[in-house]
This record gives C-alpha cells, structure tokens and sequence, in this order.
C-alpha cells in the first residue's frame, strides 16, 4: 500500500512568503551546514485494520550525520534543551556532561528507540571494532514522538536494516513530510512530519550557518498559527480525529564554533520559533531540541593536555543573531512540514488530512 | 518633574481586540487569583543631565504580595524558569530546593537588588521577629531589570521606605505601565514597564484562575508584533536610542493546587508567550518567569511528620488548560505594559516614546 | 565455565562491624521496602580469547519492581541525580517532567541497554495491551555499567528471555555480588557487583525504610576505604589490570511519601556514602542515582481533576534522617557487593580476584 | 569584647597527618592559585544579651579576589554545584548562563548577603564607572552561612566599610578560623569558620593548582569523622547547645584552563570531601560549590567576533587528578577551619567551644 495522494507539494517559501528577518542558505535546510547529511528509510506497509504487533506499518527512521568522518571518533560539540519532557529521548545524560555527541543522531518512533539505538551501535562498532574493547563504549543519541494513531508501534517494525538504509541514503537534499521517522506523524490535526529549513548569519569575515531538521507531530487544528494568523477561527470543530500526544523533535546544527553551553542557549530558542506556529507545549507533549556544530570536533584519540579552540564571543551582536536564526528557521522548518506532509491512511482506517495549500494561500492573501 | 504625557491610555483590550482563546478573569489581572495583591512605588526625581550617583531618578518599586496573611508562616509553593539568565533575581537556590517562596515578590531595577532585598528582610523580621534568632532566616525573592537608559541606576535610589511604601499601597488594582520597577523601561524599542492579566481555567467543579505580571524591558521596534502583525516592515530605521540591555521578569500566580515540579512546567510555558510579540530573548537578556500557587502553603510552623494535601492530576486536559492559559495571559500582560506605558525623557535627556495607540489600531485593522 | 570460586562469602556486616547509626531493615536489602523485588538472570558461557560478538560472555540483567502490582498502572514517584554523567541511563527525561517511573526498572552492561529496554517494553506491552494504541506510549529506565574488561560487551548477549527470566525470578532475597548485571563488573581493582543494604527510619506514628541497591564497577585499589580506613597505603601497585572506566548505578527505594522534589534531595546524599568507601568519581563514570517511593502511586487510569496525598513535611529531623539513611546504606551497599563477588576470569584471561575477606577483617582490626 | 582565647592554634597538617594522596601547594592555600587573594573583616563587639538588631556582633566578611586585575574587565570563568540549596548565595543565574563570574566574591551571614552584594556593587562601580550607564550592570556572587547561634543577625552588622576594609587587607596569607565570614560559624557542633588547602596537579609540560576555601557551619558532633576516625562513638551526648541551621560554602580557584562545565564537573566533586568529615548535608543546609579558573579570563570589553582558547583535553587521567584534588582539598580546608577555630562566647552566651587538639592528636595516634 501507498500513501493517499502522492503529488508535488511546495514547500512553504514557494508559496510566496518568507518566515522571519534572515537569509536563508542555499537547500534552506540542516545541510546547508557544511558535512551535514541527513537520510530517511520510510515504511509503508500493510492495509487491513490493527493486529498488534503485526501491522499496518506507517513509520520509518531518519538519521542525521553531524559530518563525513568518523563520528565516534571526531565528536561534535553539543547541547540540549527539554520544553516539555513526555519523551524518551535517550544518550542526553552523557551529552550534557562531556558536551559532545558521538554518534549519528536517530529519530523513530517512540517504541522504535531500542531498535534504532541498538542498530546504530552496530553501526559504530563496524566504524570502530575497538568499542567496548580497547576503548570506551558508545553513547547513541535517538529521539522519538508517537505515530501510533496511524502506525502499529507495538510492532517496532524498524529494524537495523531500515537503520543502515537510511545512512546509506543520507544526503544533502533533504525529503520532507511523510518520510522517514515524520511518515506516520501528525501536526494540528493534519499531517505532519519531517521539516527543515536555515539561516546565514554573516560577521565581517565568515559566515555561518544554522540548519534545523524537526520531526513534528503536536497541536491541534484551532492553534496552528501561520505568519501569524490562525487558519480556524475560534470554535472551529475538530474534522478528524487527532492524536493526543503531540511532541516534536528539534534537531539544530551550525558550523559555527560554539561549545555546550552556548549551544544550550541556542536550543532554548527553538520553543519561541515552536510557539509562533501556535504550539503550546501541552502537557503529554515530548518536546526536545537537540543542537551540535561541526566545528571544534573533539577527537577520541586526543592525549594532549590541552585542546586549542576558537569559540564565538557571546557578547556580541553576532551571537544573538544565532538565536535570532533559530527561533526563524524553527518556525520554518514546522510549516515546510505541514506544507510537503501528504494525506495518509492508517491503522483501523485512521486518516490524517494533508493541510490545504490553497487554504494557506487564502489565509495569507486575505 | 513628572512624566511627559499623563494621558489615560486603554489596555491592550479596550482595543476590541482578544489574545488566544481562554475566559479572562474579572480584572484580567494577576491579582484576580484570590488573596494576591500588587503594590508599586514610583520614583522620579530631577530633570538635569546624568551626574552618577545623583540622578535624574526615573526609577521604582514593585511588590507582589502572595496572600494577605504572613507570608513567612504560610509559604506559598513556587517553581521558576530561566529563559536567559543574564539577570541577577535573587533568592532562586531556595525556591528550587524547596519548592518554596516565604516573602513578597519584589522587583526593581537591577542595582537595586540589594536594597530592595534588605527592606523586606525589614518587613517580615517585623512581622516575625523570630527570624534568624529563634527560628530559621529568610529567603527573599527579588527579580529586575536595567532601566539604566533613563534612570541613574549607579545611584540605587530606591530605599527602604519606597518598599515599604508599595507593600502598604498593595491593592487588587494593579496600575500598569511606568510605574514601580516599570517606570524606566523600554519594550520593542517603546516605552515598556508593568502589564497584567489573567486566564481563567473551568473545571467541573472547580474554577481556577492564572495571573500573569511583567516588568517588559526587551526587544526592538522591527521584532514587535501584535496578534502576529508586525507593527514595523523590515528595513524601518530605529527612531529612538534604544537600550542594548533587554529583559523581562514574569511572575505567575495561580490559585490551582499545583506543586514545584507542576508550577515548573507552567514557567517554561512563559516564554511561547513572549515569543508571540515577537521576543527572540536576545544574548543578554534576563528572561525569568516564577511561578506560585496560593494554595497548599506550607506552613512555617508544622511540626506533624506528613503533610495533606490535593494536587491537580497532570494528566488531564485541565492540566494543559493551565499552560494554554500562561501563553496567553503572558501576551496579554506584554501588550498591556506596552499600551499603558507614556512617553518618558531620562537622563542625559534620553527619551523613549509610547507607542502610538492609533497606530496599534491601524495595523490590527489592516 | 563457570566462576572461578564459589565459595560462600559473607556480608561485610557478618564481619561483625557496622556501617553507621541507623537501624537496619529485616533483609538489610532494598526489599525490606514492602513490595520491592530484585531478580537476576546471570550469563556466563564460553572460556576462549575474545572474538568480538561472539563471547566469551560474562555479564547478565537485574531488574527491579518497585512493588507487586502493574507497574505502568500504577506509576512510583521518583527523582533521580547525576554525580558524572559518562553514562547512557535510559527514561530520565520523563521521570525528570513527570516525577514517576512506569517500569521495572532494568540494569546491564552498557551496550546492552537497548536489548533490556526493548524486552521491558515487551513485558509491559504483555500486561498493558493497550500502550501506544488507546492510551500513551511507555517510558523504560534502563542503567548501565561497562563490563568490557570481562565481558564481550560488543556480543550484546542479554537477551529477551534473559530479562523475562529476572523478572520470574524476582524475590525479596537479593542475591549479591557477580550475580545479574553485575556478574562481570570490578569494584576498586576487585571484583564487584550487586550489593544491597537498608535502613529503617522511625517515627512515633510510623515506621518507614529505605533502601539502595548498588551495581558497584568503580574506583583504583590505592582508593579503597572501609570503614575509614585504606586497604592500600600509598604506593601500592596495582596487582591486576583493571578497567579504566567505573562507574556505580545506585538505587534507593522507599516506602515514605516522597515526591519528586524530596525524592530528588534524597538521590543527591548517596555520592556522600560512595565518597565514604573511596570514589571520587573520575571523569569517565556514570555515576547514576535512581530514587522512588512506593507510597502515593500514580494510577494511569485517574480521571479526577484533582489527587490526595500525604507527604513527608520536610522541615523536620525525620527528613534528614531520610538523607543519612541513603548515605549509611549506600555505603554498606558498596561493601556488600565487594565482600560477596567472587574471583572472575574472562575475555582474554582477564582476571579480576575476588577481596580477601581476611584482610578485611586484619584491616579493621589494626 | 574579644574572643574567648587567642592561642595560636595549628593547622590539620601540623599535627603530622595528611590527607588524601596528592601534593600540596606551597601555602596549602587557595591562594596557591596565582593571582587569588582572600582578604577578612572581624566585627566582635558587645557582650550583652541579645538585644534584636543592636547586638552582640559575632559576624564578619571575608572577599575572594580572583585576580590582582579588574575583575569586571577581566570575567573569570566559573561553575557552581548545588548539593542542598537551603541557602542564600546570589549571583548564580547569570554564572549558570554566561559560565563566568566578574566580580569579587563575598561570603557572609545569611543576613548580610544585600549589605555585602551592594559594597561589592560600590568597590566595582568606582573600579568600572561606566557600569549600568555606557556598560552592562554587574552581577555580583556573594554566599553565606547563618551565624545566629552567636551573633545578631538581624542587626545586619556587616557594612560597606568592612567590605571595603576586607578587601584592602586581602592577601596570600589567609587566616583561617574564627575570621571575616567565618567568625560567628560553628561545625560538627564545635567553633569553625575559615579553612582552607590546596593540591598541586603535575602534567608534563606544565603544573596547576587547584585550592579550595570553605566557610563551614555545619554538624552533628556524633557524625564528626577525621581521617575516618569518629571522635565521638555512637550515644555521645551533645556538650553543648548547637544551631540547627547547618550550611558551609565552598570555593575552588584553579589556574588550569577549565570552561564553565569543566568546572561544574570539579563543583560536584567537594560534596565527597565534605562527606570524608562527615556531613550528610542536612535537609536545612545551605551547601554550595562555586568554582572559577584563572586561565582564559572574558574580557568585558572584547570585540572580536570569536575568541581563541586553550583548554584541558578532559578524557585524561589529568582531568580525573583536578577531581580528586578537589575531594582531597576540600576535605583538608574542613578540619584546617575546625583546627584553627577559638571558643567564643555569643549572643545570650551562646557558647561554642573550639575542638580539643589533644583529641584530636589522640584519636588519630588510637
């Protein structure tokens, strides 16, 4: 089985308007950071209604790759930032200790976690016989929101195959809407998924990039908010039956040198990109932002007894623009996913409607 | 000499104009949560140029009063959050271990943290004079921003008995505006200082209410918007000097029975608010929410090995309703700081402008 | 193949020494807590080098109930704290939002985690057929230890019907020492384990316990400390290779009515009681401490908009001796996981020996 | 008034005992970290009964200067650990969020924290007279412990003068004992105060200094623990009226290149030096940990968009011996303040009588 409609949808900035005050990169994605890739494995499978355990299949994986090199063994610098923590995000206890991930960074399914992790250790170990042996273990780094109201997820139908497929795929030119981990997903009672988006900040002698990936499945339909204003005027009747456990992932990178603790401050603004579409954060939600850069990688094999590096200088302009380019690309990065999602049918006929691109033309033209 | 413009000015909603969705309480006002109550003391003094230390004075006091007994023997539960910390409230270490806070509520301008901080030492030993002898010391909590713009903040002119003065002018009639610790700030690159409002939250048997108060000192004429319509197209010049030293102190009041751990959750939910009018909570901003709940204080004299009480079941849509209801009672309170407040000359003859209520109207009927 | 020795090791308390001034449960375990069950599944096969992925295996998984109903139903307040976060616990996000634990909860070597976490989801899964389909998704808690030195960590040889076969095996006799998770772990250059140890804490109306379980893999011989007093003077070589990476997970159970934030104070004392036996915490441990009561359950199923409980009034000397429990338990729990593990050989003819009961007992009596 | 007696008493190490395994610095002393100085103020007066808010005075102000430089241009960078935070410290907000501290900083009674936050605001702005006009306001930390045992604390008896006086008198040469802040201080139920002790890490090319000063005031004398030793066995009755509200404060300088989360991993590590003495860390306890380093100062006025630095590589053994220097130290600067500490007669002739050298020297030869 197919998803319903399988037609070319623009993303949001083909409609004609644009989020925010910054420029954007060139994709206008995560991998405009330079080294950045990003693949998905989408799984579709199965029609009939719920055997629990055994289908229909409407889920997948993405897998983020921070650079083109060894991960494990050239860390990247990064941080985290909990809105609201109804969520199983697992590996953020060590990321907030060394201010490092080592690993690529998984998004599934919530019950997919395990599988997900266990398969990038695999893929690791492969990079790295010496784990657990000769040199320290792994921490893996997977995020998650629930598709359960189209996908069995008791099934945990993502397997290491389905990991290994998603890297093997990773690219610069990344899909959005219902693929990979975003397939079942959905946002204000439409289909959501995966969305990206970016912003340059410029500094006299270099440029940087901010990327953001989200993963959404939160809100409800009389809170989506566009440029602003509200699609369904107060009242408006929920028109198909919606999830209750929104959540999102928010996954930003940069090639700007900053550490841990500014990249923490860097992941508190995403929220403020997120209320701007009209999320609220609601209580059962599983809102987690997760922000590495590429640069200042820290290598495992390093002995020396210090590391040399450069990081911004906070107390600049510049470093707000970073924020500024977060909130923006954030914002962004939810409505390419509400634009490129497709209308897809689930377990026990459980239907979730792509948003109307005319109706978002109407809303922003009147 | 007094401020420039002593006009009425409207609230936010004497517009014709709602924020979000939710019932407001009687006064849209924190202090529609039983027992709390708001006092101010305004300082402005001297019309010369800046002579530090001297003046001119453009500066003041604000006073949350929990409930109308004593606050030290009824403790009101409490919870915060720090959106930015480049500010400088204090007495936050407590709160966090204790769940805790046992004074008024003050706020000021950042210098005068201290003295704010020993006048209501002053007030609660006179109230129990037990404190520090008998029995244990005090915490007290006082938030601020930098009105260094316009008032002479080396010269911490706020004393003892302007403190005093705001606690024994505490009514349910909250001024808003320049007044107390609002008289000398600046909100998007207008005139800011203090708003409130509030969002009542029904439940079958049961209505709560959550107040919100903010002392608004953030964000630039080009990021200010109003119910999602920017006042200012990208490119507009700035018009006045501006501060460089954003921030905003919110405090949240609610009469639910909720704990630490709950009223966290509703702290982190201030700045979806704040993000709405267009904040990005600059690199140097002092963004901090605390939140309390007038109900299930703890009292200071318990001796019994366990304590009763009823708490708000979190996982029920009642328990969303009250993160809904600090999003938008947190936007309202910012419009209305920034509509009451007048224009204001400083030192060094430093002016920030009101906002232009016309223009307001205008772009809201655009 | 099995342990090198078998012989019966006694507790350190059989020596005829205590560890501190409070009164020890019935058990001294963690199951003096009623309700509370620890079972193991210990896995030792093969004798040959290491052939990565392949054995030999010296390793296994405990799992904790924390009472005897179902747990996803009725959820346990919990909190927990981080000395150094070298460590890959699973679930903390949601115990940290929510305050609760929903599972058993699982320990076992590092890049085990996965396979625990996923076998829990299937046993809670088995109980509660409705997860992720009518009602929420679950939140499993899963730590770790590194137990490479012995164990072929990258073989990930906990499987399924190891946890299954912990959980049926669960009783309120803790077995200690190289028993469950840790069977393959060293313990200040011997060899380490499980240990477990309570304390009872009285009140006029009412008695509670609390008590820890320990999986012990920390720490250099020169660091040793039992009761005050080092094994090793300065300068002493170490007679075996040892594991560069410790690390200890401990868990406190009570039957007092803590919550979230109390439980959290209590997690915060058990690195006094590892400082007592000689850890410092070295850069690369995870150091992990899981707390929860079994009093004020949290039901799944609660529709009510608001909950009773009854808690511990903290100001009072009856929570401080709630925190010199954890302290005194947490370090007799350490002794007891190195007085009860027994010599071991592994990968490679690693070799971890076993602590001379003997020197013990000539070391407290000099 | 003066106290009680003024013999010379020695430190912990001049009784010919160590502690711990590592070297230490030449004065054993944070001041062995170049550039940091500690200077007292002693305010005794008075004799009678407690009269609220006129005396007797027991109190004082001690001040740690990080550098010889002006602090405000030149930020050290700094963490902070909260192990019970019943305590009044202010200023850790923004060291949380910019990881630097750019002030002196003070300690004092609970009291006394907004009379000693404002003098450092005087000494500061006279330094820097721009603050809050062309600048940014100044965050200042000051901590505390409550000395009501034996002085009026609600006379507020620390003023500007002493500050300043504090501040002119810094030097190397720390006093330790009933001095500045530690004046009035009581510890495992006998006189403490001031202590302090350093420890020496070698590397290669190059060697640090980690020191640490305490302001202790807090105990049991039942739990008292030297070397491992209990002075008093179990059942020991207490001599002599005790305070209720223990708390001790911790400062740890170092000349390594540590950043702010390095430096909270140190700030973790003094609750195990604390623990060694004794300390459960009560429920009513104020014990926090505040670390800075002297190695890549921010420099306030710094323009350049990105800011070159070197820092410790932590995944090396080098970075597990700051650790353990900390534990050690810490433990050593407690019974150097409790050596050194004189009786002293206070408030309502509160009495709390200095420890017994005697023994001491004969528990530790037992």
């Amino acid at each position: 089985m197919k998803q319903d409609k399988q037609e070319i949808r623009p993303r949001f900035r083909d409609l004609g308007y644009t989020v925010g005050d910054l420029e954007i990169g060139k994709l206008n994605s995560i991998t405009d950071v330079p080294g950045v890739k990003v693949g998905h494995c989408t799984i579709i499978e199965g029609n009939s209604r719920l055997i629990p355990g055994k289908g229909p299949v409407r889920t997948g994986v993405t897998v983020i790759l921070p650079h083109e090199k060894n991960v494990y063994r050239e860390k990247v610098r990064a941080g985290y930032f909990v809105l609201n923590g109804y969520g199983k995000t697992t590996g953020l206890v060590q990321v907030q200790e060394l201010g490092c991930i080592e690993s690529y960074i998984g998004l599934t399914n919530t019950l997919s976690i395990p599988a997900v992790t266990d398969a990038l250790i695999d893929f690791h170990i492969e990079e790295n016989p010496d784990v657990g042996i000769s040199t320290s273990s792994i921490n893996v780094v997977v995020g998650e929101c629930n598709d359960g109201f189209l996908n069995d997820m008791q099934g945990r139908h993502v397997k290491k195959e389905h990991v290994f497929h998603a890297i093997e795929n990773a690219s610069r030119n990344v899909e959005e809407g219902c693929v990979g981990a975003g397939t079942g997903m959905s946002l204000f009672g439409y289909k959501g998924g995966i969305g990206t988006a970016s912003r340059v900040v410029i500094e006299k002698t270099a440029e940087y990039v901010v990327g953001v990936l989200v993963l959404t499945n939160f809100g409800h339909r009389k809170d989506l908010t566009i440029l602003g204003k509200k699609l369904h005027k107060e009242g408006m009747k929920q028109v198909t039956k919606t999830q209750h456990h929104g959540s999102v992932m928010v996954i930003i990178a940069t090639d700007a040198p900053l550490n841990n603790r500014q990249l923490t401050r860097l992941a508190k603004r995403a929220p403020l990109g997120l209320a701007r579409t009209g999320s609220f954060a609601s209580w059962d939600s599983g809102d987690i932002i997760i922000t590495f850069s590429t640069t200042n990688r820290i290598r495992h094999d390093e002995n020396a007894a210090t590391i040399n590096m450069s990081i911004i200088n906070e107390s600049t302009k510049l470093f707000s623009s970073f924020l500024k380019a977060v909130v923006e690309a954030t914002e962004e990065a939810v409505l390419n996913s509400l634009c490129k999602a497709t209308s897809m049918t689930g377990r026990d006929d459980n239907y979730v409607e792509a948003i109307s691109i005319e109706k978002i033309k109407e809303l922003l033209e009147s």
